[in-house]
């Protein structure tokens, strides 16, 4: 890892023989005529986006993709709209159009529309090609490594989905400046998760740079996507279809999952809800010995200096243990934690102490 | 090839690294416990199957399961529900039943019901384990090799789907000794076109057993369904992805499309409009001199055997233009065909002349 900051548009190999990809990692990508004409051999493209992000930036994106043909299709905006039914909304747009096999879909949006689009583009014909131009920061350091779709069902999150990958990622920084304080924020968290389970000099850039970034400072973001990315990548390279390692991925996501479920989806953003679950994973990982109070003070220190919670609601810590599958019905039943061994590496465990973690939950959630 | 008669279960490997998987072929292979035991280690099971299908298969399969957690959907039968909405019913079955990423699904059908269910499989939590019971002999010699799995849109066919391998198929002969005597026809125009476009010597055999066939004799179906699948294994694995040859498997697809439309689908079983056009396509290839006369009279009387139709019903030969894609509106475009360039050697054409094919079409559908 270079620990100097970028200062122009970097691009990250993602290898996967035949499914490899590029991730491009800068500003105004979304409007680089030549990045799209290197890239894009389509003719014909669909371009998959929400009300929210529609005025921002389409207008400029199809006049970029000129003389393509180009079609749209604007959803609306959130989470609950990441149905079956959008995503047919979305073929019925591709038929219409009447997009061919050499068609490409263009995810122009978060999470919510990458993870539908991506799903469309690998079910519409049986695989057309698509491209992620992700717009939140949590979808840039997220979602453009993986090859992860889906969509909800109304009973349980990410139920009908694949694995396809996307032919480009262009993870445009300027996008990020109209994105709202709180989500920025609540990208961080997904950021320094990072740097938390796969890579301490990683965590000791953030702390020297976590100014540049709140201040969303272009070469400072440029550094910490790409390498958010790259452990990404790494991580999944290990473990394309999750079955270990990935799983480290999700670093105070149980906890988070907890505080997100006790409060209302909603009212937490999920990387809030990570942030304050990853502070309690540290708190575990510190009482377990595993790293030592200045780790555990370090790694808080630094989740405050991004302006995110450290302390989660008081949901009380049986209901904690509810939520996190673990009461009484379960005889004996571990779920498995993603502690940290040291920083910079986090290990998948299920045979802590079940006084340890009763610790962490009273402490936090009385 | 072997020429002799399969005697008892056949099976045969088809080979794409790590999705491989077996082919069984024989009687009673859906309530062989050994058989499950040894290919199925899922311990929850959907199966998913018709309104028709259900009565005479479920409730022995079920049992055969045991002790394997069993739940089932009855889906009803005909391909006007090949749809999204069907697909989403499986969905929401599997996850009212709560089945995990280890489930699998189980396909009791035809060709309808495995396309349903291996889209359904694809997708369920990003892949599950599916295997596929066909029902009829079109499933049987179609389905069971190429992985394609697809819904219909209302505009289109086959719009949405995936690229998904079985894990196991049980071509279980004995339930085609149920099967209505069209539909079994059907399927035998199939078979037969496996012997035109790929192995004379498969062709031989037809015409020396076509009788035993047409009396659903157990151990010359054994043999024609093994070697149809085998031709299909071959031409799919030469192009998975249906770039180039695996075109040839439409032979008379195109002449049957026409003849479908024309008369409204249903009118006619998809195999007996394949086994028309399978005449016509022949009759160009002789129009062209790529066969003989006596070529051409072999295969039309094979066809007739099989008390298939060797003659398409008159719709006009400039509305079957039309309907083939053709109509003046596509400036000096040529549709590609299927044609025999001998008996068992097919070839994909576009550069035929169009006198030729006007020929065809005038002596058939005028």
């Amino acid at each position: 890892m270079s620990i100097s900051r970028e200062t122009s548009t970097q691009r990250i190999h993602i290898e996967l023989g035949e499914r490899s990809y590029p991730i491009y990692i800068g500003p105004d990508l979304l409007n680089s005529r030549s990045m799209w004409d290197t890239h894009l051999s389509s003719r014909q493209v669909l371009i998959v986006t929400n009300t929210t992000v529609a005025p921002l930036y389409m207008d400029a994106l199809t006049e970029t993709l000129a003389p393509r043909r180009v079609a749209s299709v604007i959803l609306p905006d959130g989470e609950q709209y990441k149905t079956l039914e959008t995503f047919s909304q979305i073929i019925d747009s591709l038929v219409e159009n009447r997009l061919n096999r050499d068609a490409a879909i263009i995810a122009l949006g978060g999470g919510v529309i990458g993870d539908m689009a991506g799903f469309a583009a690998a079910c519409y014909q049986r695989g057309i090609d698509y491209v992620q131009v992700p717009t939140t920061l949590l979808a840039q350091v997220d979602s453009s490594v993986g090859g992860k779709t889906a969509v909800n069902h109304p009973k349980a999150k990410n139920m009908v989905g694949a694995f396809y990958q996307p032919k480009l990622v262009l993870a445009d920084t300027a996008t990020l400046s109209t994105l709202p304080d709180r989500e920025y924020r609540a990208g961080l968290a997904e950021v320094v998760k990072y740097g938390f389970i796969y890579d301490v000099r990683f965590l000791d850039w953030l702390e020297r740079n976590v100014e540049a970034l709140n201040a969303r400072d272009e070469s400072a973001l440029i550094h910490a996507i790409r390498r958010s990315c790259e452990i990404k990548a790494e991580v999944v390279s290990i473990d394309e279809r999750e079955n270990g390692l990935r799983a480290i991925l999700n670093l105070g996501h149980t906890f988070g999952h907890a505080i997100e479920t006790a409060e209302g989806y909603g009212a937490w953003l999920h990387g809030e809800a990570v942030a304050a679950g990853t502070v309690m994973a540290l708190d575990l990982s510190a009482r377990l010995n595993w790293i030592g109070p200045a780790d555990l003070d370090r790694g808080v220190d630094l989740i405050k200096r991004m302006h995110l919670p450290v302390v989660p609601p008081k949901i009380g810590s049986q209901r904690a243990l509810s939520l996190m599958g673990m009461d009484k019905k379960v005889v004996g039943g571990h779920v498995r934690l993603i502690l940290l061994r040291m920083l910079g590496k986090a290990d998948v465990v299920s045979d802590y102490p079940m006084p340890a973690l009763e610790a962490t939950l009273q402490h936090f959630f009385d």
